[in-house]
């Protein structure tokens, strides 16, 4: 019993992008997340302390492993040591095209920060957005630090990597939203329930091939209005507006 | 010249609140944040690349060195060594009473991730709120991680640390307001252009003394409108909505 050399190994051979590739597997450490995830997810593997196997008798994963505090302290990616850490199958997320024409979908074009994808993608949950649509150079979803950011929110969310210039063009009959300085101000242009929301990287915004497919330009205003700044919104705080203001219209 | 060991020893040392407090002083990286700073704090140190230098005759600094990429490299906090880092005093900010009570202002309720309390500042700056209140078990501004993600907000915030239940009191006659799963819809409700909006801790909310001096209970609802969720916002982002929403009501 216990939490095997092998086993830590592998686990943490998962904070790299290639391995996870290779296993089809990711990392979830935790109580509430990887509870979270045991609803929705397939579980390959799970290491927790014996108080919380006893008290879920109902887990289901190919392998469930008692684990001692200081053998999950070995295995974590965190600073303080989880009750559980488990390695969960990636879901399989087939995009249908037909799919998104009724619903209000999130694309992101080179999010670098695994951070900032996670809280995105837990913004996404919280108004109701069921897609996101990444381009190839955002950060992996399965990166622990992005996996950890989302709190649970990974385990309902359908995100897609793709080139994203060449997927908006399949919906250049939808409105397609992207934020900018010279954009019309987002509080007086209406806003519709379906299309596509993009955000761009932190340093170089909105490439320029995907730039041809945005056909609704928005500006979050700061305040004072009109103040002159060459300050812009972190990515995720930007998404966090503009996703609670095109909700906000829908009530 | 070139950048001394000695010197790279003392910026690496500044990782440490011990050692910032104990020099008065911060670190920042990248030429934006540290011209934007050079504007308005008392620059100790400040090591380049020889071309920014030439570049930038006027900058003031008690110590200006040459450097090479190979020296900032093994300075830098970032993953990508900086063409500048630069120690600066930290200014002084001294908290007048009387200041605020025109003002909408944010108090932080122990917001441990650096990374939060930076993103928060710029998005303070960016709807035009001049200061912060935090509690002393907030992470502090001058973390390395927090003075990069202010993207450079930090030199014109005033941020406060104090007890600040205790320091609410003395405001009681405004409206207080925090952000609750049992609050009142924030669309729906009157929001003050003065006041305090509190941020409560990633993990435990909004601690019991200070949420007794809180008169106005906020919920930023999810989509579809009632749905019912164990969720919520990261710190940040909720942060971001409310902001925007109360200096949208100002327009």
């Amino acid at each position: 019993m216990g939490l095997s050399k092998n086993r830590i190994k592998y686990i943490r051979s998962l904070k790299e992008k290639k391995f996870r590739s290779e296993h089809n597997t990711f990392v979830a450490e935790g109580v509430k997340l990887v509870f979270d995830l045991l609803a929705t997810c397939r579980c390959q593997f799970i290491a927790a302390l014996p108080e919380i196997l006893y008290a879920h008798p109902e887990i289901k994963a190919e392998e469930i492993v008692e684990a001692s505090e200081s053998e999950l302290k070995k295995a974590t990616f965190l600073k303080t040591a989880p009750q559980v850490i488990a390695v969960f199958y990636r879901p399989d997320n087939e995009i249908e095209i037909i799919d998104l024409n009724d619903k209000l979908s999130l694309v992101l074009d080179g999010v670098q920060d695994p951070g900032n994808v996670g809280a995105i993608i837990r913004i996404a949950d919280w108004f109701g957005i069921e897609h996101i649509i990444c381009s190839e150079d955002t950060a992996d979803i399965y990166n622990p630090k992005t996996v950890q950011a989302t709190m649970g929110a990974i385990a309902r969310m359908k995100v897609h990597y793709t080139v994203i210039a060449a997927f908006l063009q399949n919906y250049s009959h939808l409105p397609i939203y992207g934020t900018f300085l010279e954009g019309a101000d987002i509080y007086s242009e209406p806003l519709s329930g379906n299309g596509f929301i993009v955000m761009g990287s932190e340093g170089r915004g909105i490439g320029s091939e995907v730039m041809k497919q945005i056909n609704r330009k928005l500006f979050i205003p700061n305040f004072p209005v009109g103040r002159a700044t060459s300050e812009s919104l972190n990515v995720a705080a930007a998404t966090a507006i503009v996703c609670a203001e095109f909700r906000r219209r829908e009530r």
